[in-house]
C-alpha cells in the first residue's frame, strides 16, 4: 500500500478574526503565503488553535477552500473536522475532501465521557474510515478533552486501511513508545507538541503538528534539519531555547498568546473570539520577555 | 420586576432516534403527550440528556419548534442553546426564541478550559443577557465540562435582569447553598439532578430538571406533592426508592440507559446515536433488576 | 447484638500546638471540658482535623488518654488510628483501645492508590476488624485520599460484626443513600461534613463527625435538637446559617481557620504545624466577616 | 563549592517481606550484593517502591543501616526520609545521617494538599535543608500526592546550598527542561521514570532513580553507556525494548509485579505487604510475556 505520509513541522493554524469577531480570510492566507516561504510539512487547518469550537460549519469550508487555494505546492492540507458524532464526522470530513484536503485529523469525542470506552471510540473511527472520502487520523488531546486513548485503540485501529496515523498532544515521551509500538505498519505517530518535539525526533518521529510552528515555523523546521545532518547539539540547543516560548504560547497564555507572538514575528494574529479574553498589557510585557530570551526575531 | 420562574419537575427530554440514526420526531411528540398528562413543570429541549452535542441546528430548530407545538398550554419550555461561542449563542438562542422558547438554559464554555477562568464566563453570559430575545440560565455541568462556576459568578451574573437563574448539576447540597446565597434577588437556583431532590426541596428549591423526569415523570411530581403538602414521610420515603434508579438512568448506564427505562415505562426511548452505544442484554438485565426494585412500573 | 452507635455532633477535635510547635496537651484538656459543657455526641481524637499527619505516636497515644481521662461520663471517645500498612493500623488500634478509645476511625489507605481497589480494601478493613480490641469504622475521604469507596466495598464490610460504620465526607447526599442501602443491618453512616447536617438529619443520619463541631459545637447540636422537636424551619434556618462558616473552616482556610475560629469562640486553637501556614492578617479579617456573618460570636 | 552530585542508574530499591509480613533483610543484603556487581550509581533506600508507607521507623533505621553497610565503596546511599511534619522529615534525616546516608531525597507533603502552595513547599524544604546534617533533594511525584510543584518552587529552593537536586517523576520531558531551566546552579534534575531514560540523557540529564534499575540494572546502565560512547542507535533500541516493561513494573502492576520481576530475574523480592496484593496467576502469565518480549532474561 501507498499512504500518505507527512514529514516536518506543521502548524495547526490560527485564524485570524477582525475586532468585531468576523473571520479574517484575507489575513489567514496573508499568514498561508509566509508560511509557504518556510519548509513546512503541511497544514492542518481547524485544530484546536484555530478556534474550530468558534467557527460555524460556513465559515470551517470557508478557511478549507482558501487554505487549500493558497497552499503552495506540494504541501497536505489536514482538516481537523471532528464532531461528536459520528454521522456528521463523516459528512464534515467528505465536504472538506470535496473541498481539496488531503487528509482529516478527528478528536477523539468527549462529550459524554463515561461512555466514550474503548469499545465506542474503536467504532466511531472505524465508521467515519469506511466512509471517508480521505484518510483520517485520530488526534488524541486530553487536555481539552478528558479522554486518553490507550495502547488497544491504537492497534485496533491501526489495522484499517484509512485510518493512517494519529496525532498524540500529552507529551509523554513513554505514552508516545507505547503507542509506536501498537500500531500495525503503516500507521504514523505525530506528536502534537513542541515541548518533545526534539526527543520524538530521536525516536523516529518524523512529523509534529505543533502550535509553535505557527509564530516559530523556521525554528520549528531547523530543529528537524539539524537532527537530520546529525547536527544534535544544534537541534537541542535550538528546542531547548524553544520550550519555554512554546509552554508560553500553550498552556500559560492560550491561543490570544499564540496570536499576540505571531503579530511580533510579523504574521496577523488578528483577534480572539469570544469568550475567549485578549492578553492584558501585563501578559503583554511577560510574554514580550520571554520572546527575547527566546531570540525570536533575532 | 416580574421574572419567569420556574416550578415542579422538568425533563431534559431524551431525542428518540430510529435504527438508522434519523431523528425521530414522531416519538418525541408521542412522549411529549404522554408527558403532558402528568403534572410536570415544563421541559427542557437539547439539554444533555437529549444528545445535543450529536444533533445538527437544523434537527435542534425542528425539536424546538414540535416542543414548543406540543406543549401542554402554560407550560414553559426551555431550549439548551449554548455553543461554545458567544456570538454563535446568541444567534442560537435567538433562533429558538422566534420559535416559543421562553428560557434558555446554557452550558458554561469549556473547550479551552485553562481560559474559561471566572471574568471569561462572567463575560460569556452577560454578553449573551444583552442580546438575548429571552431570559436566559447557566448550565453548570462539571462532569461533562470540567467547570464548576464559583460563588463570585453566580453573585455578579444574577445582577443582570435577563439572567432569571441556574441550574446545578452538581449534587453537591453545599455548593447548592453557597448559590443560593451568593444571588441577588430574583435568581432561581434549580437543581439538575435527582439525586437530591428531596433535600433541595426541603431547601427551598422549587423546580428540577433532571434526568429522571423522562422515565419516572409522575414519581418526581409525587416527590414535590408529598412534600409540599406536609408528608415529608412519603416523599423521603419514595425519594430514596428513586435514587438507585436515577443513578442507573445517569452514571452508570447513561442515555442509553435512560431510553431503556423510557422504553419499558411506556415512552418511545428509540436508539442512541454513534459514538454511543446501545445497552447490552446483560446490562438490561441488571437493570430489569434495578426498575423492579424501585417499583417503577407498578 | 447489641453494637456500639453514635448520635449526636461529634468533633474531630484539633489539637493545639505551641508556638515552637511542641504539643500543647493543657490547651487540648482546656478544650474538652469546654466541649463536655455542651450536649456532644462524643469526641473524635486523631482525626484529620488533628494534623495527625504531623503526630508522632508518642503524641498519639498521649492525646488518647488525655482524651478518655477528661471526657465526660458516657460520651465515646473514637481514635483516629488509620495507617498505610494494615498491620501497623492493628497494632495502633490495640494501643488505642488499649489506652480506653471505644471505637477506631480507620481512613482507607492511599499512598499507592493504583492499587488500592476494592478487594485490596475490603481486605484490609476484614483482617483489622478480626485483630482489633474495640469496633472499628472506615473513614471515606476522597479530598485527601483519592479513594472514593464503592457500595460495594460497603455491603461487604458492613457485614463484618466487629465494623460499624462508617463515616462519609463527600457532602455527596446520593452517593450516602447509595451507602445507607448498600449496608447491611447494624452498620452506621455518619456524616463527615457540617455541609450537609441538616438534609442528613432528615435522611436518617443520626451522627455527624465535622470539623465544625469544634469552633461551633452548641449551633452543631442545636441544629439536631430542633430537627428531632420538629422545629423544621429553625433547624433549617440555623443549618443555612452556619454552611458559610463550615466551608471558611475547611475548604477556604483549613485548619488554621479552624483554630481561628476556635480561638474567637472561647476555644484554645494554637498554632499549626509546618508545613502549614498561619493565616495571613488579610485572611483573619476575610474569616471575621464570615464569623460575624454567621453570629457564632452572639 | 563542592556540591554532591550523581552519576548513573540508580534504583529505589524494593523491600523484601517474608510471607508473615515481617522485613526480610537477608533477602535486602542478597539482592544488593547483586546489585553491587553492576556499574549503578548508587542506591535509594525507602523510596515510593520499598513500601516505605509501611515501614515502622526502626524497620526504616535497620534498612538504612545495612544498605550504608552493604554498599560498593564509593556508591552514594540516598535515604528516602520525607514525612508530612517539616519537624519529624529533620528528625528522620538526621537519623538517616548519622547512620551513614550521604543526601536525603523528600516527598513533598501531600496530605492537606489544599494548603500545600508554593510558599508551604518552599518553607518546608528550606527550614529541613538548614537544619538537615545531609544534603537534601524534592522528590516530585503527582502520581502518588497529587502535588506537582511549579518552576518557581525550584528556582527558589536551588538557592539554598543543602539542597542539591530534584527527582522528577512525571515522565514530561517538558516540564523537566523548565527545571532544569528555573534551577540556579549546581543543582542536579534526575529523573525518576526509566520511561524517559534515554531522551532525559540526551538532554543532560545525568542520573536516574528508576523503579526498572531494580530489576534490569544492567540495562539500565547500558543504555547510558552506549549513550555516552556514542552508540546513539543501539542505546535507543535497548530503551525501547525497555519501556513497556517499564509501564508493567509501575503504573500496570506496581510494587507487586517489580518484584515478581525481580524473582525471575534472580534477585529476592520476596512478598509485598498488606494492603497490597500479591499477583494473580493471570497477572503472571501476562508478565512473564512482557519480560520474554523485553528479552530480559537472555
Amino acid at each position: 500500500m501507498n499512504k500518505l505520509s507527512f514529514k516536518g513541522a506543521i502548524p495547526p493554524m490560527i485564524t485570524p478574526f477582525q475586532a468585531d469577531g468576523r473571520l479574517d480570510l484575507d489575513a489567514h492566507i496573508y499568514n498561508l503565503k509566509k508560511w509557504n516561504e518556510v519548509e513546512l510539512g503541511g497544514y492542518l487547518v481547524l485544530g484546536s488553535n484555530s478556534e474550530a469550537a468558534y467557527l460555524s460549519e460556513q465559515e470551517k469550508l470557508s478557511l478549507i477552500e482558501a487554505t487549500v487555494l493558497h497552499t503552495k505546492e506540494g504541501r497536505p492540507v489536514i482538516a481537523g473536522t471532528g464532531m461528536e458524532s459520528t454521522l456528521e464526522t463523516i459528512r464534515l470530513t467528505n465536504k472538506a475532501a470535496a473541498l481539496g484536503a488531503q487528509a482529516a485529523l478527528l478528536l477523539t469525542p468527549f462529550y459524554y465521557k463515561g461512555k466514550m470506552n474503548e469499545s465506542a471510540i474503536i467504532r466511531h473511527f472505524m465508521t467515519i474510515a469506511d466512509d471517508s472520502d480521505i484518510p483520517i487520523m485520530l488526534y488524541n488531546v486530553t487536555k481539552f478533552t478528558g479522554i486518553n486513548v490507550s495502547s488497544r485503540v491504537v492497534t485496533e485501529i491501526s489495522a484499517h486501511p484509512n485510518i493512517i496515523g494519529m496525532k498524540d498532544s500529552s507529551g509523554n515521551i513513554g505514552q508516545l513508545i507505547h503507542f509506536q509500538e501498537a500500531a500495525l505498519d503503516n500507521f504514523q505517530v505525530l506528536t502534537g507538541t513542541a515541548s518533545i518535539w526534539y526527543p520524538a525526533l530521536s525516536l523516529g518521529v518524523t512529523a509534529a503538528v505543533m502550535a509553535l510552528a505557527n509564530c516559530a515555523p523556521k525554528e520549528c523546521v531547523q530543529i528537524q534539519k539539524y537532527y537530520e545532518s546529525g547536527k544534535l547539539e544544534e537541534a537541542k540547543a535550538l528546542y531547548r531555547r524553544m520550550v519555554p516560548l512554546n509552554t508560553a504560547v500553550t498552556a500559560t497564555f492560550g491561543i490570544a498568546g499564540l496570536k499576540y507572538v505571531c503579530e511580533r514575528a510579523g504574521f496577523r494574529g488578528g483577534y480572539v473570539r469570544n469568550p475567549l479574553s485578549e492578553l492584558t498589557i501585563e501578559e503583554k510585557t511577560r510574554l514580550d520577555a520571554i520572546i527575547e530570551k527566546a531570540e525570536l526575531l533575532k
